[in-house]
């Protein structure tokens, strides 16, 4: 299954690099399924996965971003962000992904999933219960210090004031705008934790976005739970969104209430 | 004169572009000219550059970061930051530069800058009078529109209340560690503004970090001012630090205060 994953990852970067810079791939086509405007960008990419999907004979369901629901009765839901970081990408900020996760009903099912980073070719891949890699090398989250540590928060106009309190917590911060990317940096070690705290339900985090790096992060060491302390599952559809705290150290857990 | 940056540039792109992951890079060497730890990459990137001037029989001085002040009574001035976003770097980020400026006593008499991506080798450069380039196509800034402003904020443990509530300001934010390339993400026209506001002056930007970015925003239609207002000039010197505001549109300015 991480063989078809990657080859459709493959055939994003293929098309999708090369052409990232074009003005045109910043222009609206139409509101997505999720609500939020689809651009010429997240329809190229999402065009390439569905087409793969369907010429390879896979009973497969899609649940993606843009187009919603594809397919019905399937014995497994591909589910995918085809471009996490959008607005990176049509910004010029060289930090976004195409997000692949494969599972049956709910974020907590997802037994292989891949992100790859569309500007560096960096690969992130985790098969349940076997592991987490990125290039082919196992990662691990790491231990907490907090006088070193690096906390990825979400920022802008729907923050609430617990995200600005936790970017000054630790000792270095950053907002990249791509949390499946910035989910992958916690599992492999580079930083402690990502927060995402909006103050408007129809700004926190849906499942296209994060089902793959979840996995990624969980088969690293770390996890992610909602605010109030469950562990985070969503099932697969467009309309339940979450805000969340990811970490490598559940020692960060006791730091961030 | 921009040959000699954009061939300096080069250089270091090549000798760190293929080592940037690997784990000795992070290794802190010893104290820098600035204060803050010289690491083998920032060393790496500083001796190519030196080098590259000595062995050219160029009649500059040069200022770094880490090496301080190189030769005196030269004709010329380079300004470099041989790593700038060293911390990205080191923690895979990939978003870092190598930042050239070339004036004789303070950023606002820089007459040529070079800030390369070292991650997509993406080039922005400036000549005093003449303009500002990415990739050889000129750039400008763009008009301010509130409701869709992209603003570039510091972030982390020495940010104040202002930062944040800038950050809530415009429709997304970003910080993302690397200041020469987010200035010159304003300078494309890509985000409305930079915001750095420390608590403690230690932490407040130097003229190592910006004075080639600087000329880069400026010739492509934005500016740099302080806090309180003035045009924001430094001195070519290491112990000089500064808070300051960056925009692409003046009016930027009516709305952050």
């Amino acid at each position: 299954m991480l063989d078809i994953l990657n080859d459709i990852a493959d055939r994003v970067a293929e098309k999708v690099r090369p052409r990232w810079r074009e003005a045109c791939m910043g222009e609206e086509l139409e509101m997505g399924a999720d609500g939020t405007p689809t651009l010429l960008i997240d329809r190229l990419a999402e065009e390439i996965i569905i087409d793969h999907v369907k010429r390879s004979g896979l009973s497969w369901d899609i649940l993606s971003e843009e187009a919603g629901r594809v397919g019905k009765g399937g014995d497994r839901t591909l589910v995918i962000d085809p471009i996490d970081g959008t607005y990176n990408a049509i910004m010029g900020i060289p930090f976004y992904s195409v997000s692949l996760a494969l599972g049956r009903e709910s974020m907590c099912d997802v037994d292989t999933a891949v992100v790859l980073n569309l500007v560096t070719g960096d690969r992130y891949t985790a098969i349940k219960g076997k592991g987490a890699w990125l290039n082919g090398c196992r990662i691990q989250t790491r231990r907490l210090d907090l006088k070193q540590a690096v906390f990825l928060v979400y920022m802008g106009h729907f923050a609430t004031d617990k995200d600005f309190r936790i970017a000054r917590l630790g000792r270095r911060c950053r907002s990249l705008g791509c949390s499946s990317l910035e989910l992958a940096l916690v599992a492999q070690g580079s930083a402690d934790g990502y927060y995402l705290h909006t103050d408007v339900y129809e700004k926190a985090i849906r499942v296209v976005d994060i089902a793959a790096a979840a996995l990624i992060l969980r088969e690293a060491g770390g996890d992610l739970v909602e605010l109030k302390g469950g562990r985070l599952d969503m099932p697969f559809d467009l309309s339940t969104r979450s805000n969340f705290i990811a970490y490598g150290d559940e020692s960060m857990l006791e730091v961030l209430r």
